[in-house]
């Protein structure tokens, strides 16, 4: 610790995003203070389009394993999967106590359960309101609303000052389950003083206010009142337990069974019903394999699949694949859902789908989104009046919106620091400073690998999708340096063959030519012949394909 | 020809989408009557994402092909690609006259000409407000407005009735360029007696109306207003000449010299200069290479990329490989356009790019779109009042909502027909019948090959994108029937061989195992060694890694 002239601690807080700048998802913020680095969130991403076979992506933590010493805990704002998917994986690396609130802690375990880490694991449920300290930090769980339960945000304090960080939030003053947002206790840590807010940029372009989540209870009274003789099968997002009460609630008023289908959506509920998280009536809930006792009028489906995941059941159902639900004529399914940039075109290929097979499908005025507009940013900048405005979550696009959010209020550029993923910002009183930049970057999971596909096996993939791969195996004397069998041309993903009989035979020759041309030419180097046939070849398939599929040439060896 | 007893004709009109109804795209129906086929647009469709390396899907025109003495020519509704961009492709199969209006048939002869069939096409220009004979058809063209200038709706009349075909449109009472959309001549066809309707369906999911083109220039003029200091960079589709038009407009009030830049937006508004479609006031266009001569405050450059095409000009300037601009901190960029549906993430991407390199971007309230909304159908259905409805142009979602909005005015189900492709609707007098089934379906394009990659060339594109491809290589005697060389492993796409160095030796240990075996068993029969190895080392790999690669067993055999 160093101090300055007059005794006072001049030690600095490290702030260090390992992830979740550049892109949604991927949140993990490692905060330092001398001997202690306490992470917040450990979330996954999805794969860009582009990462072909890639599972999902967790974070790198090099930095995190090289001041292992230090790190005293993760603590998690929420429980989605962009917060906490890629703890499991983590663990197995770094085995430090995780914070949490309940919902959270609860979905949490079920991943730990399901990589055997529950036992080697020390957790602890924290309360909002609740404070716990970490080494040199202190943090307070502070209650938010957001579209799952339990979700806070931590204020995050060491001798160098306190950090607000928001999580994913919104602003909502009539909640489905608990309370609204704890504005008092923000307003309260902001008149005292805060270094810097890390507030969630998801929504910083649309101007306005989130609508509450109880508004939804409306919408679905509406549409179980002007469909009381339909099916209804209701996909929504399963880790949202006050959606799931809501449609189990009207579902009830309109004297309706309900059926839970879709594993994640019936791991969270059964995790929500433990915890006290959801109420649902008795003789409410059926089996799917009792649905059939029932007339179609006295049954909902909540299911999975809001976002046309290809494997989820509704999309199974539309597309005539799930074992035991059939989309008939006359069904009617609600989306209670928006569609995630990216996932457009699944929806839209699962709707159509359902209305080809007669069904009709309601996705209007029938969600609302979980986090803050600009005037609900303006709101907590305004309680907590921070010196720095750090937006985070969010793509540049957002972070960017928000922070012109911040200049509205007052805020300069020297005040709004936008950083990238694995930026070391350093911050104390009146003092905020980009001081370095660690090692980061998504980690691709790709099956039961981690981190075995990279950038060489997935350009490769890239371009075995583009044009696939045309192999020349031949065999070769070892002493006569002659052809002792092939060259064979074999090809997958670049043409019919059948159908491209003669580009096959002229390429044929094509190599047979480049390979006699290097034997005859005394020049039996086998990289010299793989070259020839990869060029000459390649030369020949683009000119007449345009094409530029992968060429691999394979020569075996015969000793002779 | 047919009589019935009172000596009337019962021919019956033959209408046969082949291609357009199950997604946006590939637009072209033939309408047939006795001895006479006319084809009403001739459009691509860009591929799906699952169709790797594919650059466009153009129709199957078998059942034209079968029929080809009796097709008249192509009459084409506008000249956006999804209704002429396969032309070139089809003529060179079916070599037809082409009907169209100024516009459309200057970007036709764009393509032709880039394909060398203008000087062996036959084509005539129609203005809206005339008619033509083709066979036995009278083929009115009808002024509309759309995102393209020279937009015509179709009346196709034939001795068993008319039915009118919208194109694409919108009903802009304010157009920038020319008339407003003939609703006058569809009043009066349509008091006259229409069989049925065939009217866009893109936007029939939104209420009201869509907003008129004109409505942009007053955005374009707030922006240009308050940005008076700063570089502007619009983009916006290359074939809006009237967008283009107003930000000239806008360009030459505020002072500043237009650059034009991407090579579709260069040939579309050369072709639109030399048609009299755009108006360009002397000493406004600079080159990109006079930009230099002038001040940043000076000049608006207009560009193609508004999608987020990876290749187009706006993509490259964003990712730093546009050769003559750099964008840079202080430049502001305006998406005069909103995202096609799948290209959310690629215009995102090209926005924080911008971001980053410290632009600033505007992309709310300044596209409008070119397709009615629902109280513009009601306008139409209401002018027409066809017999029958049949929704055309969009996904099944979009023509369930046209047919939802044609069931307000009083159509039952059994006067809307929902149709598929290449379903052959028979119309007459108050009768619509599906009678049959033609072949339909894309056929895909890749670089110079059409139709040399299908369904399996796909899924092994598919498979080997997911988890590569491994290769299994030997050499084995024809007498001895041993092995002289190999199995040697090569693999591509599926793991950093380096990193995986046990996995290798091991899967290598499982090939010898499994070939030995065969070999031992005297099973020497080459099919079943690969058989062998493919299941071994599958099931190997598959319980290791959870992946699925190609495996390819390769055998070379030597004569001994």
């Amino acid at each position: 610790m160093k101090e300055d002239s007059l005794g006072h601690t001049t030690s600095k807080l490290k702030v260090i995003p390992l992830g979740g700048l550049e892109a949604i998802g991927m949140n993990i913020t490692a905060f330092e203070y001398e001997d202690s680095i306490i992470v917040v969130d450990c979330g996954l991403a999805f794969p860009e389009d582009d990462m072909y076979g890639i599972d999902l992506c967790i974070p790198d933590i090099t930095y995190l394993l090289d001041n292992a010493a230090k790190v005293k805990g993760f603590v998690f704002t929420h429980g989605h999967e962009d917060h906490i998917g890629a703890l499991p994986y983590i663990l197995k690396q770094l085995n430090v106590p995780i914070y949490a609130t309940k919902l959270t802690m609860g979905l949490i375990e079920l991943k730990l359960t399901e990589h055997d880490l529950i036992r080697t694991t020390k957790r602890k449920v924290v309360h909002p309101g609740q404070s716990i300290n970490l080494g040199k930090f202190r943090v307070e769980f502070i209650k938010t609303n957001h579209s799952i339960q339990d979700a806070v945000a931590l204020a995050i304090t060491c001798p160098a000052g306190t950090v607000i960080h928001t999580g994913d939030f919104k602003v909502d003053f009539t909640p489905v389950f608990g309370d609204a947002i704890d504005l008092q206790r923000l307003g309260e840590i902001g008149k005292k003083g805060v270094l810097a807010l890390m507030c969630d940029s998801t929504n910083a372009e649309r101007p306005g206010y989130t609508p509450s989540e109880s508004t939804i209870g409306k919408a679905f009274d509406q549409i179980f009142g002007e469909h009381k003789r339909q099916r209804l099968i209701v996909a929504t997002f399963a880790s949202n337990v006050d959606r799931v009460q809501q449609i189990i609630n009207t579902a009830n008023k309109y004297g309706r069974k309900v059926v839970i289908e879709g594993r994640s959506m019936v791991n969270v509920i059964s995790v929500a019903e433990e915890l006290g998280r959801i109420t649902i009536p008795e003789n409410t809930l059926i089996t799917l394999d009792e649905m059939k006792n029932y007339p179609d009028d006295r049954i909902v489906l909540i299911t999975t699949g809001s976002q046309g995941e290809s494997m989820a059941a509704l999309s199974r159902m539309a597309a005539g694949l799930h074992k035991k639900v059939q989309i008939k004529a006359g069904d009617l399914i609600v989306f209670s859902s928006n569609p995630i940039p990216g996932n457009e075109k699944s929806v839209s290929k699962v709707m159509n789908e359902l209305y080809e097979k007669g069904a009709d499908v309601i996705f209007q005025d029938t969600h609302v989104s979980g986090h803050p507009c600009q005037e609900e940013i303006k709101l907590i900048y305004s309680l907590v009046r921070p010196q720095f405005a750090i937006p985070v979550h969010g793509e540049v696009r957002h972070r960017v919106a928000q922070a012109k959010v911040a200049r509205l209020l007052g805020y300069d550029s020297k005040h709004i620091i936008m950083m990238h993923s694995g930026d070391v910002l350093e911050l104390s009183d009146n003092h905020a400073a980009i001081a370095g930049h660690v090692q980061n970057g998504p980690i691709l999971v790709d099956g039961l690998g981690v981190g075995d596909v990279g950038n060489i096996v997935l350009r490769d993939r890239q371009r075995l999708a583009e044009d696939g791969i045309i192999m020349v195996v031949m065999t070769l004397g070892s002493r006569s340096r002659e052809i002792l069998a092939g060259p064979d041309i074999v090809s997958r993903g670049f043409v019919y063959v059948r159908e491209s009989e003669e580009l096959m035979d002229e390429a044929q020759e094509v190599v047979e030519d480049a390979v006699e041309k290097c034997l005859r030419g005394k020049s039996s180097d086998w990289g010299r012949i793989k070259t020839a046939v990869r060029d000459d070849l390649g030369d020949f398939i683009w000119k007449r394909t345009k094409r530029n599929p992968m060429i691999l040439p394979i020569i075996e060896e015969v000793s002779e």
